[in-house]
């Protein structure tokens, strides 16, 4: 697909988790067409066109699909589908309107945006202001802790979008959450490695995501003298890093928000970084920071991290960036934000705004019905003796890399009856196993789930042999 | 797919045109589980929850779609899309919801079913009831008057429905229109073609499509004595001999609507047959009804349809059935409603009741925008001579049903050279084109639009051929 194509459709990664891609870019063209289309209708209807009572225009804040553009979509969304098919996750679906009070108290100074239907009898409703409040009403009404799913679809916003810009009040998110407890920043890397898969099979150009940690900047924050009381607004200050200059934002924190300079500057001088891996290691090495505690933590996470994003083959798309701060509301850990490098810009467009990510966990244990499966994977990575989570990470993200659809335990040294048994609740077919002898020999041994056979496939043709033993399979079902 | 699981997703047919899938059906079971878990869960979480705020339920008559029904609906939804896309529908999306007066007048007394949104300033607005009104807001909107487009998203109506028959409040509608002006019943009969190959792919066991015709019921109201101020209460009289015994019925005509029991009586002679093409030959003949204009003329377009249906080798599928009235407000030809056999039926459940689908026009001589192709189809079914519209009808069946996506235009006697300019337009790739020496020779003349070369195929080779030359390209683009 060309990059312009994808582009009017694309606009920006955000939210909790891989809350994923929002759908409201048009192009300045096409409003100005579609304005222009309606003046001309308009002044040929005139007052007497009888039967014509059709009010020709879609509620503020909306617009219609037309063919062309359901083209386009149903191309980019599935990139994403097969993306978080591809990592093994469900997918749900929710009414589009909650009870009011599901929603209440949820969106804090927000919340005046939300939707609400008229009274007319029986329950007060309003319409999902974002798909994460009916997420978490969908594991509280149902019990769930540990599940991995996706869920692509409109929410809305009584906001005043600028549609110039690709804002609407009607709009699509793609939301990809891991819910659970797991061994730390497993599930973040593979959060981190499907915004990448998706942003790379995209083709809108090249990109950088930006990654921090909320224990980062709330370390920072004390070490610099900031009052409790004043973190959170400071945040929204540094979170104007992106768009203006540091000069600017100093003038504010001083101005309007009653920091002395000298704690200001204090901020600057951390706000101002951003690297890779080197820059978690000098600040391990930063007397003041490295003495908090809660910046410590953040800053070890964030060097395993690295480590796992390495393994993925990612790490050369992240940059760990301390003025990134955006819902912290939301965040405890990691946060994360992708952004386009050349953002192609039209006449009266700003570049495109995109996302972030946080921690989560990992679908497990859930006992599944056998007959209809809900995920698509077709192989689980595993490893027959400890201390092999390393090879594990570096094979499954081979696997996704040439399109399987793979997954692994998000557990340091899972057993191996424990990542068989998952297969067969699950209904994964196939089971690559990596053990100590088959390194030596350059081979994984290939278990069918279901005859528990196993055969040593060379590693180089372990790609081609798992397709050919799924895909008629695939077909069938 | 097994037939069980399908059937918990489709329940019927229904509205304009093939209106398509509802998906309302959810079994007695699944329900009391839900019921059973919401109560354990309330007598678990007592009064003091302090931070579970979150209110365990979905507003009434919603539900949530769990990963497994998720699993259901979207097999159930690529039949159908797949179907679509098959004979070149193009596929839109509207907003969710709708300026108020765009909905006002336009469902009757159902309006009182429309869900309000509250005044929070600024436009009034309603959550669609429908996709038929928000289609004819969009074809007035962009002044189209062609088009075959499919639409597949939830509409609202603040019914009380029964959900433990599958009806809910938040439901999905199939709708598939085709729109313009075109020579009688092509269209019409494609129409019944795709609903017979949905119900067929869906493998939910055996089922009729009944078709009348509102100008039949019309005349044969008049002949046999009904006030015109009576037409409509009288057909929901007669709508309900799907379920009640026609002494009922009758009943209710004389004892609760006025008519004299001749007139009932004269009625029922008529409502209570159904049958094939013979029946319609048959009331071709009957003197009183074959001397109403209306009803010659519904009768006449009937026997036409027979004969395309009978091409389009449904014919067995498909029952003549006067008493089938339902849906008269909209239509103003052929209404068609499809009903399984043998509904597998659980205690407390009432057999499925299944849909119904009217005439409409064909999508032609549209400027499409070419890089962008808006349909799939990859092959137009033309005739190089007159008289050979039975012989594309026949052709373009075979290729349907061989899985190849095909369209023909909806014109007796089409110019070549039209034909071959609507592939241009449409960025169809391929022409299978019938004449006179073609048939005799037992081959089909295939073209290739963009090069203009062709070659003769034999008939028996055709579709291999046409997989052949237009995957690879359908997999690039």
């Amino acid at each position: 697909m060309a990059e312009r194509a994808a582009l009017e459709e694309l606009v920006r990664l955000q939210g909790e988790r891989v809350r994923g891609l929002k759908q409201q870019k048009a192009s300045a063209e096409q409003i100005e067409e579609e304005v222009a289309k309606l003046l001309k209708l308009k002044a040929q209807l005139g007052p007497d066109e009888g039967k014509q009572k059709f009010v020709l225009k879609t509620p503020k804040g909306t617009r219609d699909y037309s063919p062309r553009q359901m083209a386009i979509r149903e191309k980019v969304f599935d990139v994403i589908i097969s993306c978080f098919k591809r990592h093994g996750a469900e997918v749900i679906d929710t009414p589009v309107f909650e009870l009011k009070e599901t929603l209440t108290g949820k969106y804090g100074e927000d919340s005046k945006l939300i939707y609400d239907l008229k009274d007319q009898g029986g329950e007060l409703l309003s319409l999902r202001y974002d798909l994460t409040v009916p997420f978490a009403r969908y594991l509280a009404m149902n019990k769930l802790t540990n599940i991995k799913r996706y869920h692509i679809a409109k929410v809305y916003r009584r906001d005043n979008p600028a549609m110039t810009r690709g804002r609407y009040r009607e709009f699509y998110q793609c939301d990809f959450d891991i819910a659970g407890q797991f061994d730390p920043m497993i599930p973040d890397a593979e959060c981190l490695k499907i915004m990448c898969e998706i942003l790379s099979s995209l083709q809108i150009g090249d990109f950088l995501v930006k990654v921090n940690d909320r224990r980062i900047l709330d370390g920072m924050f004390a070490i610099c003298g900031v009052p409790d009381s004043k973190f959170r607004t400071i945040c929204s200050s540094v979170d104007k890093l992106d768009k203006v200059s540091w000069e600017e934002v100093k003038n504010e924190m001083v101005g309007e928000k009653g920091l002395t300079p000298e704690v200001a500057d204090h901020i600057g001088d951390y706000v101002q970084q951003h690297g890779g891996v080197s820059l978690v290691e000098q600040l391990l090495q930063d007397p003041k920071l490295s003495q908090n505690k809660q910046a410590l933590e953040g800053l070890e996470d964030l060097k395993l991290l690295f480590e796992y994003l390495t393994l993925f083959g990612i790490a050369d798309k992240i940059s760990f960036d301390l003025s990134l701060a955006r819902g912290l509301d939301y965040y405890t850990g990691v946060i994360y934000e992708a952004v386009l490098l050349q953002t192609p810009v039209r006449p009266g467009e700003e570049p495109l705004g995109v996302g972030s990510v946080a921690a989560g966990g990992r679908y497990d244990g859930l006992a599944l019905e056998e007959k209809v499966r809900t995920t698509e994977t077709q192989v689980l990575v595993a490893s027959a003796q400890k201390r092999l989570l390393e090879e594990r990470l570096k094979l499954v993200s081979e696997l996704w890399d040439a399109g399987i659809k793979a997954e692994l335990l998000y557990k340091k040294n899972p057993k191996l009856l424990n990542q068989l048994q998952y297969c067969e609740e699950a209904g994964i077919p196939l089971v690559a196993i990596i053990g100590e002898q088959e390194l030596k020999d350059g081979v994984i041994k290939l278990r069918s789930v279901a005859s528990r056979e196993e055969v040593d496939v060379r590693r180089e043709d372990l790609v081609e042999e798992i397709k050919r033993r799924t895909s008629p399979a695939l077909r069938i079902c």
